[in-house]
């Protein structure tokens, strides 16, 4: 049984890696939608969408077939628990990419940010890029040190999030109302994308470590520890 | 094995449809707090917020018992698989309602909103009132017919959403820029909740009909199926 379990759990996290790969690029092609006006990034960001969520489906059904056929025990079943939370954390990361390609799609040629915004949006693409890089080599690597970088990084994406509202509530904002709706709900989707990324560290800390899920911090929205 | 794993199931059960319950007085609280700016509703839904997310460790703790001792298969299995899913959506829905209640508390004794978007919040206020009643019931009774009428419902709340948007960017708005980002993150949240609400009443109707995961519908956060 144990052998069949290592290969079909292998075959489980092949398709997660392939989740989160898939969402990193997503991730990047939503900020060239964004802050190039790449109109062909985003139409590939929204079609791309369904892949992401297909493999999610894939990982659950996936992993319901090993819980009932292996019945695993300990760290396997950890490792499976957290694998059906990932799926979820890494689909959802893939929705919020769409929601900013959309969001670009719609305001096409124009960009939808006024421009003494876009300087703080490339600042927290830049982070989200690069938090995205560090969540597949997370994964792949089973790495508990680039996780917990993730986890003490996010303040720096609330701390950039926080000056988007600073920027609309000061004087030198010069956007009318559609641009400020969107700077408001453009911030809110990259800052879930961290709270995400977040989410997913914690859960690869745990299968790492080990500790008891009851006792598991749990991922406040604004990426704060409850 | 049987008897015990229905005995532990329940106790497990009876802690989710605590969760809702929970969920529900968190919403109707945030309601007054944001309508009626009621800022001892407001503190009674953030303080109240870390039972909600102790009950959700609880449920994760007993499904993974369940998994190791009782290792369930078919119907068993599906019903543990769907009660952790809903027990993170249930802890996002109260995340949710402890932001609008921190919004309301910010602005006391203001309310956040400018008064010609009262009407509409109050409208989405009933509708989500409503709705987490429906959740309640819902799960008691594992009734299905319920949980179709909340996905088929949720159209009205975007539509309410929608017309935030219209508002904001017609000649009638009168409020200032703190106010049209309260109005859209407060929108969102609400919006987030309804679709939080779908995604449990599809889990529910997964519950009792019992198709392949891989083929059940990912809830979009737009609350559109995809």
């Amino acid at each position: 049984m144990r052998v069949i379990f290592n290969e079909e759990m292998k075959a489980v996290a092949d398709d997660l890696d392939h989740m989160a790969q898939d969402v990193r690029n997503a991730i990047r092609k939503a900020g060239d939608a964004l802050l190039k006006s790449d109109v062909e990034a985003a139409q590939a960001v929204i079609d791309g969408d369904a892949e992401i969520d297909a493999l999610e489906a894939s990982v659950i059904d996936q992993c319901v077939k090993l819980l009932a056929k292996q019945t695993p025990v300990a760290t396997d079943l950890r490792v499976v628990v957290s694998t059906l939370r990932l799926a979820a954390t890494f689909e959802r990361m893939g929705d919020l990419a769409r929601h900013i390609a959309e969001t670009a799609r719609r305001s096409y040629p124009e960009s939808p940010l006024p421009d003494n915004a876009k300087e703080l949006f490339c600042e927290m693409q830049a982070f989200l890029d690069e938090t995205s890089d560090n969540v597949v080599a997370m994964l792949a690597d089973r790495d508990a040190k680039i996780a917990d970088r993730i986890i003490r990084n996010d303040d720096k994406l609330d701390a950039l999030h926080h000056k988007t509202f600073e920027l609309a509530l000061s004087e030198n904002w010069n956007g009318n109302n559609q641009q400020l709706i969107d700077v408001v709900l453009l911030g809110r989707f990259m800052e879930r994308i961290g709270d995400h990324a977040v989410s997913a560290a914690r859960r690869v800390v745990f299968i790492v470590s080990g500790f008891d899920p009851s006792k598991e911090p749990t991922l406040d929205e604004d990426g704060a520890v409850d």
